[in-house]
């Protein structure tokens, strides 16, 4: 058995472009779904399109699309159209994330669909979602990150709100939606039938607000930025020392009273103004500048030896090239390196569903050219050139 | 049938603390399983001391916890573990956040575990994962966003970075341990055997970012903080109007037309510096300074209405209480009203995994006092009482 086992048998028929659906069923077939990507003939998923390039390739469209398979259809063309409903017979899983309204065009709405392939899985991932006012508006991450609360959180007091430096508008709701079609997978070996998972990208926004909704109902304080400050818990957050900046996290007594012995400042830990977390949070200006002082000695590799040595939650502030180079995430097989006919070798993150005693696969085939699986898929499921 | 009946029949056993543990099981919940938290005798879930409290109550664990039962038990006392031993003969799902090794500590090993119960399924979350030279570490949300690549993605350049506004180390690692989870569900229900799910928290990070692996592997350049501009489509981040800032996301050269026509900007499609995606995402500066000459006449309300006349992406930036005052939010049960005994009605959010044509169910049963459900869960698990 491999990590990709968990799934396999499962085969998914996928119209979605760019990153929501796609991010989605990229999580599928990592899980050992098959994954068929029906795309538009000539441009294919828009994504194919998005810099940056290598040897003519999207990279953006290599990191979100490998172990699928392509075939191009024009769904508005009779023949195409017999080939996809050959395709929707086999299938278990439906993914697309058109605006709402877009499939009952192309005759393939809800309704129509349950009717002829009752135990056929539906995924759709939208801006707004198949209900409410504004359904029918298209949206991007940006949008959703704007109206769903987290950039009015990010970002610094008294300063412009930052963007999540992701697309977490769409990742998550591509998560949310992996998380419906298993469900509805599970569902369907009890009831034989198929549901239609309604995923909107603005909701699942709502949904990872933590407690801001009942703490801001009950106490009438907005949530704002704090740089990277926890809006409860201190010391939990970024400070300098010598080099460059370290996150701390000592979330509660026993790690703050470590943590002082970790920067041999027994006084903070009897200082009356650090005794409890509440009374740290409220002196959390006056806790980083005597923080600060003692930090400002060593190197941030230093710290991060005696903060691990004592068990103190704490890491520096990676960016891309040390995320790869970490050898925790090595370890991991978090960054894999994936074989592309076009792009040559290229790193890409790893699968972090991990099963136990499992083999962790590592080999992903590469994201496919447009259409370049149109044969084997035609013979396989209309018969064609047998 | 409603939303909350894909998972109808699952029983989970849970004995995680705090965010990414509780998070993945309160999902799971609202899809229809039955959650039964394990606590800690006296104290239980940490986050039952993490303020805001009302009545006394905490806030944060209210958030996190509705639709569960609370049973405490001590791990360490014989009786307490045969009562735990009860619960996992009938459970479908036991999930943990302990730091790796402490299950095995108390006898409850995953290879224990899977010699008695081989249908037990296993989730288990962690900050770095059951292998690899961390494994052993604590880690907190704000570790992980400063290693995991995102913190030194967000913010503004030339400035400190800035802690994405939510938890979304321990959020993300929640999600994908549900997805995991469920994908094991429907893997049990082809080889009648249970899985060990392991995930860490700095893996889903590294899963999340997006196309930044492969584009810095092949091009060298280092993704870094942008404000709220997207690394490569432009317009795509908030721009100031006469009384806020405003999200416009003209994400192709079509939307690009439409936007110019809602300014009324005709100047800026003829344009030979905007031309292209490529062209206006080198030519930001001086486009975001041409669009917010223009935008500066009116307020954020009357351009959204011309944009959203022309189907341009927009969004206004919606802090707390305009996200739970958004009609939209409103229409898909996003926000809702749970009636709490200690604290009273207080808005929580929604489910945002909607099934089509299914009840979405709005009412929660409040987060439990702990230990509130002991007898009747030992007359049915134990049969004591009967």
């Amino acid at each position: 058995m491999s990590n990709s086992s968990l799934l396999s048998g499962v085969t998914v028929i996928d119209l979605s472009r760019v990153l929501a659906g796609p991010f989605s069923t990229m999580t599928l077939a990592n899980l050992g779904a098959r994954v068929i990507k029906v795309e538009i003939p000539g441009t294919g998923d828009d994504s194919r399109a998005f810099g940056p390039f290598h040897n003519g390739k999207s990279l953006y469209f290599a990191s979100i699309n490998c172990n699928k398979e392509s075939i191009a259809l024009n769904l508005k063309n009779p023949e195409d159209r017999a080939i996809f409903e050959k395709l929707l017979e086999k299938a278990d899983i439906l993914v697309e994330n058109y605006r709402p309204g877009t499939m009952e065009k192309l005759g393939y709405g809800w309704g129509t669909l349950h009717a002829k392939y009752p135990k056929l899985i539906y995924g759709a991932a939208s801006g707004f979602g198949d209900s409410g006012p504004y359904s029918k508006r298209a949206a991007y991450d940006m949008v959703v990150q704007g109206m769903g609360g987290v950039l009015s959180m990010t970002g610094y007091p008294n300063q412009p709100p930052a963007r999540v430096g992701i697309s977490i508008g769409d990742i998550t709701a591509g998560l949310y939606l992996t998380i419906g079609l298993n469900a509805a997978l599970y569902n369907r070996t009890v009831t034989k039938v198929g549901s239609k998972i309604d995923i909107a990208m603005l909701d699942c926004q709502v949904a990872i607000l933590e407690d801001a909704i009942p703490a801001y109902d009950k106490t009438g304080e907005i949530p704002g930025p704090l740089g990277t400050r926890h809006p409860s818990i201190a010391p939990f957050q970024t400070f300098a020392a010598k080099d460059a900046s370290i996150v701390i996290a000592a979330g509660n007594d026993h790690l703050f009273d470590l943590m002082t012995q970790a920067l041999a400042r027994p006084d903070l830990l009897t200082d009356a103004r650090f005794k409890t977390n509440e009374l740290r949070h409220e002196n959390i200006d006056v806790l980083q500048k005597e923080m600060e002082t003692t930090l400002a000695a060593k190197t941030v590799a230093e710290w991060l030896v005696a903060l691990n040595t004592v068990g103190v939650p704490c890491g520096p502030i990676n960016d891309v090239p040390h995320v790869i180079a970490d050898p925790q995430v090595a370890a991991r097989n978090m960054v894999i390196e994936v074989d592309d006919p076009v792009i040559g070798k290229v790193k890409t993150a790893g699968n972090p569903v991990k099963v136990v005693g499992a083999v962790d696969e590592v080999t992903l085939r590469p994201s496919p050219e447009l259409d370049a699986n149109r044969a084997a898929i035609l013979a396989e499921f209309v018969g064609v050139g047998k």
